[in-house]
């Protein structure tokens, strides 16, 4: 008989939470469509060669061999996805003569990657991700309609307070320029202990920048600046005042320009911050930046993140495809917030009926029952192993029913029906042709409660 | 640059085909929690102990390696799962006392095959699978209510005639037995000849059982037997006059009161058919067996199969867990069902209505206009490039919406708006306080229309 143990890095749910996550995903799928972004659903695989086009470290990448295989099979070719952004550039530039752009798209599916097992580090978990790319220019109030949506999103699944932090690359790299810190390498460098600053001293924060050759000086003004506490108002016109660089002007244009087209675009100032501190260590983003965080949560980090990018798919064609997109950490997000209370599902079912079936001679009736309330749309279920009443009720109570169906011989023989409410335990006595009208009544009532 | 072409045996689809996908599998969806199954998602991947338990031939396995990895991955380890049956098995015996039984799950998911890429092969597919488990025991009435869901989700999607052709592997065992055919070695072999018998010619069907020892005679009653054309209920006639053995008897019972509960939970009777020659060659089967094929596509095989099984995981517990399930291959089923024009979807979009922006300047009215009707649940996309509104005209075209709404400065001063039905051409204008309900009530209109 094969050992059964747990794969670590690879999480599954009990049905009652596996319920919890699939409404959660369903909810954001909804708010991702009624903004017109499209599904997409690429294979798990692609090349190698396609994944690593970027120069990723290929220590996280898992490859795929067959087991026996000894025809075709390279095993040099094919690995599984490491994330959604690498798979879209490859199928927008794969299939950029059939798509219309700007290409807006949503996916939501696992990915994998070869990390060393460790507590809340996943090695296969979904993402979530939204993104827009236009062909040759995209309008930059695409900037502020993805975090909206992160906003609705987040509003709805009622998980407390949360924060859409928002910056612009080209401010951090105009002031960076404006310290005469020109090489590439070095900006990254500073970018990268800027993107910590939550998670490192302020001691170890200028020793680092000194190690990086930066004087004391320009060091006290970077932190000046990042360490402001400000309105987002406030902030703009803060940033407005110097003219610093072209660059940097740039930046505060644009991130002026984002969060105007927020606000009219319904997100509610508490729930959106510039924030100078973000910076998002890849040099992938050349524009807008966001981040977000649980404000009870901060142990969680960014839970949702993204920014706005020049080139989608430059490893792959020559056409620019500029975009902007937005990614939910779902898998880390929802046991957390299964932990804490916030999401909930004491329920193992997610029809609500229960049918029970107290004479097995009767089966007909039952039968006739259940499919009387699945053609009227309630979701039902219909116990049918020979158990008595009780265990039957005790089975309704485990899963989470709220309405049992009960009829004896006699009530089956006049048409009749109970309808137990197995919150509180009542039970009325209802005619077959009134069953399905009065369990939608029911229905509607408790689940209002719930 | 990173050369694209695509992975054989890996598809993928194009926005419009993506969109009829997704809302098939949704449909699926519903009808399975309809009747109160559960979801479930397990890992991609599995140990390959697991996966191997059953014998399965690991050519068929793709093993996952880290491509850089030099501690704790072991290469014989893990891979990714070619079924849903073996991570169901596996996931019941673990989580065993958290599960309420009889458990009730549907997963919808992919799974990966190391074939030899050829057409209509895939390594990558979707199955749509739904099982019921019981504990120690499980009513025979759930064999009936499985296929009913399958039926009302094949009509529901209006596929054209299909037959759920049904039989019961004890009839089929029986049967060889009044041959004399004992051992289980030369019955498994039978069986699989009898399976394909719509596939080889009479001769060679005879030839073949030749081979196994079988005589003339025999093989001619095998025939005349699996011949025949009857109606299901001259099939339960038929079957139940010989007493050919207790084997028999009990499959004949037991498919008698599976078609007895198909037709009172609501299958219509073309819908179902009694055929002997189905055997499903895994002798994983120990009773109920089904197979469905779409009557004017034979080419597709079978589309849904499964049947009842004695012991669900009996490599992985000592428990017995009788189950029973089907599996619909939707991976061939919906591009088959596209190509002949079944599934059309000639719209690239998920929301029914853009808004066009005519004049940039005024941009704050558009947003508030798509806030407007994205809050009363009207899916809507709004077109942000500085393009004429002849190109967003041809954008909306091309992309399929039904509904534009159109406003130059006059109008956004005056709080009004067009309508223009894009299949008709019509326009109407409207005030911005009536706009959401004429959109409703337009888009009710074209909906059931189209």
């Amino acid at each position: 008989m094969a050992k059964i143990n747990s794969i670590s890095g690879f999480p599954e749910f009990l049905p009652n939470d596996q319920i919890i996550f699939n409404k959660t995903l369903e909810l954001i799928k909804n708010y991702f469509e009624k903004s017109g972004f499209m599904p997409l659903d690429t294979p798990a695989v692609e090349r190698i060669t396609t994944l690593t086009a970027k120069g990723i470290e290929s220590h996280e990448i898992y490859g795929i061999y067959r087991l026996a295989g000894n025809e075709g099979d390279n095993k040099k070719d094919l690995a599984l996805r490491f994330d959604l952004t690498v798979p879209l550039a490859r199928y927008v530039a794969q299939h950029y003569d059939k798509l219309i752009f700007p290409y807006r798209r949503y996916h939501i599916a696992p990915v994998w990657r070869g990390e060393r097992a460790q507590a809340g580090r996943y090695r296969q978990f979904y993402q979530c991700d939204i993104d827009v790319i236009g062909d040759g220019e995209l309008s930059i109030i695409h900037d502020a309609e993805l975090p909206v949506i992160i906003f609705q999103i987040f509003k709805a699944l009622n998980i407390g307070k949360f924060t859409i932090r928002i910056n612009n690359r080209n401010i951090l790299r105009g002031l960076l320029f404006s310290l005469n810190l020109e090489s590439g390498e070095i900006i990254k460098e500073v970018l990268r202990i800027i993107d910590k600053i939550e998670k490192i001293s302020t001691n170890n924060f200028k020793s680092e920048l000194i190690k990086l050759g930066l004087s004391e000086k320009k060091i006290e003004f970077l932190l000046e600046f990042i360490n402001k506490k400000l309105s987002n108002s406030e902030w703009i016109n803060y940033l407005k005042t110097p003219k610093v660089n072209e660059e940097f002007s740039k930046g505060v244009d644009e991130l002026e320009q984002v969060i105007g087209y927020m606000r009219i675009l319904g997100i509610e100032e508490e729930y959106f911050a510039i924030d100078p501190t973000i910076a998002r260590g890849l040099d992938y983003y050349t524009g807008t930046i966001y981040e977000t965080r649980l404000e009870e949560y901060p142990e969680l980090g960014s839970i949702c993140s993204g920014g706005r990018y020049a080139n989608l798919a430059e490893n792959f064609t020559n056409k620019e495809l500029p975009g902007v997109g937005l990614s939910i950490g779902i898998s880390r997000l929802i046991p957390k917030l299964i932990e804490v209370g916030i999401l909930e599902n004491k329920v193992s079912t997610v029809a609500p009926v229960i049918i029970t079936t107290q004479n097995q001679n009767r089966i007909k009736g039952y039968l006739e029952i259940a499919s009387l309330l699945r053609t009227a749309d309630i979701y039902t279920e219909i116990y049918l192993q020979p158990k008595n009443l009780a265990a039957q009720m005790k089975y309704a109570g485990k899963k989470g029913f709220l309405l049992a169906v009960i009829a004896d011989e006699l009530e089956l023989d006049e048409n009749r029906v109970v309808i137990r409410n197995l919150l509180t335990g009542i039970q009325v006595s209802t005619s077959k042709s009134n069953l399905v009208e009065n369990i939608k009544n029911m229905l509607k009532e408790m689940q209002v409660k719930n």
